[in-house]
């Protein structure tokens, strides 16, 4: 059976079958020509939106349906976590091709949801049309911060720490695990893991949002390289990156060296990490202990914010300091 | 050049380039990991999305660039419009093609940015990215509403009069013109123009939520015979809708009638015409006076909402009343 078989009054009532309560602030849900929300107390609203794209995000082939409902709420839980929000509720807009099996569709369903249930997040209405292409999955979220508590990309000034939390290359890893024809793997192997299940950083962000330990972050959606270059052009500063302090994840190391790949530029330039990069004033450096305890994920210092312009990495060698500009990331577009 | 030939931040450069300075409640707009807006005091907050894809909801052979951006937030402004509510900002996820020229890209831009401009609707962030098959455009829109206010499409009750503003069916007739390949009418005709660009009936929408002058609303985008349906199920009542009194647009139907097609079918089941049906107590009948004077557009009263719960259509022929159920209304998905 696949979706064409159903109306979309049928699609849209297994969605709701899978949902939990609706909170009280929810006034209008699914159903209506639009949602009704009551606004949060003393708190201002965060909104993104991030599409998830079949042959270009991700490959059918070796995606359960699962993870393609994961990755879209991922991604954008990221965008939420990376301006110290709470997430509150999404939207969910779905594209489908015709010959997609329900229970393709039931999976990548419940793989949304079960993301959103564990981030307290609530799907608030939505679209559903068919897509004479490829399977399209764009998601909105909104979620909420106290005024002035809202990470931004500009605020870093020299001088300031940048730190990313977890590991970076494992996603990277993973996928190419992924297009070697690795599937075996795709349940148990570490990166793959990473690459199909990425966990956004959803408590570490609202925590260094709410102890104003940060003065700059960003998600690494697009890689560490990038991450850095935004961070450091939003806010006037250069930035020299430590590559023997990077957190180069220890399988996706082994595999790209395996693969005849230099690790550190797979690390820094692959994207899907989501982990976040964050910019700390020295003098506050302290206010990260608890954002690192209560945040679930480690937090490791990387490099500094300078002067100079320049997006640098550098590396000791003997007594000598060898640097080299930092590679540019992914662009999603050329 | 297409926009293959440019950056994503060169693309987004573009679109910002046609926007109005942000609003003082625009904490942050584009430009970062997500928007941080302040909410609007003693409101509630209103959410939709509506994709339109190429192949599905629009063919570019006869859709201006400007009429895909324009309809784009149209359909949105529309759902704001049927629950009552004041546009305040949308979020623009589009999916392009690489062969999509940069001309066309800003012309897609501007039509959506000049309907944006009349109903001070701020463009607060997006998403952009490559798609490997048909143009998508996604859109979010937040609006608010007056506790209380919000038009649902439940709450008409039996005895309540059905409305519906302007006329119905023009958009249906412009579409069959232009597949009949009628594009030199593009820009002059009235049908046509009605089809490329609708205009959302937010004014009057806003102003039956204030005055509290409906019972139920909702928008016509699948057409008056889906809307009728939808708005009876969703209060438990059934409908009856006089044939006579519906107010099809008159070049439509001579279009229909030279095309040998039922003007009452094609108008009622024809969808794109984005005016509103609205379910009004006849005791507060008379506050739909002012909405009518302040909406900018005609209702007529088309009918009854009944205890019985079928939905009919009746015409009087000589002494006798012929009834007939309602057809059925454009589905998306089958």
């Amino acid at each position: 059976m696949t979706v064409a078989d159903l109306t979309e009054a049928e699609l849209i009532a297994r969605v709701r079958a899978q949902l939990p309560p609706a909170p009280p602030w929810m006034i209008v849900g699914i159903g209506d020509d639009a949602a009704v929300v009551e606004p949060e107390r003393n708190r201002v609203d965060v909104l993104s939106v991030d599409a998830l794209i079949e042959g270009v995000h991700f490959d059918r082939a070796f995606t359960p349906p699962d993870a393609i409902g994961h990755r879209a709420l991922a991604v954008n839980l990221s965008d939420l976590a990376a301006m110290g929000a709470e997430p509150r509720l999404a939207l969910l807009s779905l594209a489908l091709p015709q010959a997609l099996a329900v229970s393709d569709f039931d999976a990548m369903i419940a793989g949304f949801t079960a993301l959103a249930a564990r981030h307290r997040l609530h799907l608030a209405g939505g679209n559903l049309t068919r897509s004479p292409g490829p399977l399209v999955v764009d998601v909105t979220v909104m979620g909420t911060v106290k005024p002035r508590r809202a990470l931004l990309r500009a605020g870093a000034r020299p001088g300031d720490e940048l730190y990313v939390s977890g590991t970076i290359g494992a996603a990277a890893a993973g996928l190419q695990m992924l297009k070697a024809g690795l599937q075996a793997r795709t349940t148990t192997d570490h990166c793959v893991h990473r690459y199909l299940y990425p966990e956004p950083r959803v408590r570490l962000g609202s925590m260094l949002g709410r102890n104003r330990a940060a003065s700059a972050c960003m998600d690494l959606s697009d890689g560490l390289a990038d991450a850095v270059r935004q961070v450091a052009d939003a806010s006037g500063v250069g930035a020299v990156i430590d590559i023997d302090r990077l957190p180069i994840d220890p399988e996706a190391r082994e595999w790209f060296v395996s693969r005849g790949l230099d690790p550190v530029h797979e690390a820094v330039t692959g994207g899907d990490d989501y982990e976040l990069l964050v910019a700390v004033r020295p003098r506050t450096r302290s206010r990260l202990a608890a954002a690192h305890r209560h945040g679930g994920v480690p937090l490791t210092r990387i490099g500094l914010c300078t002067n100079d312009r320049a997006i640098l990495m550098r590396r000791t060698a003997g007594n000598a300091i060898e640097a080299q500009p930092m590679p540019r990331g992914y662009t999603h577009f050329r």
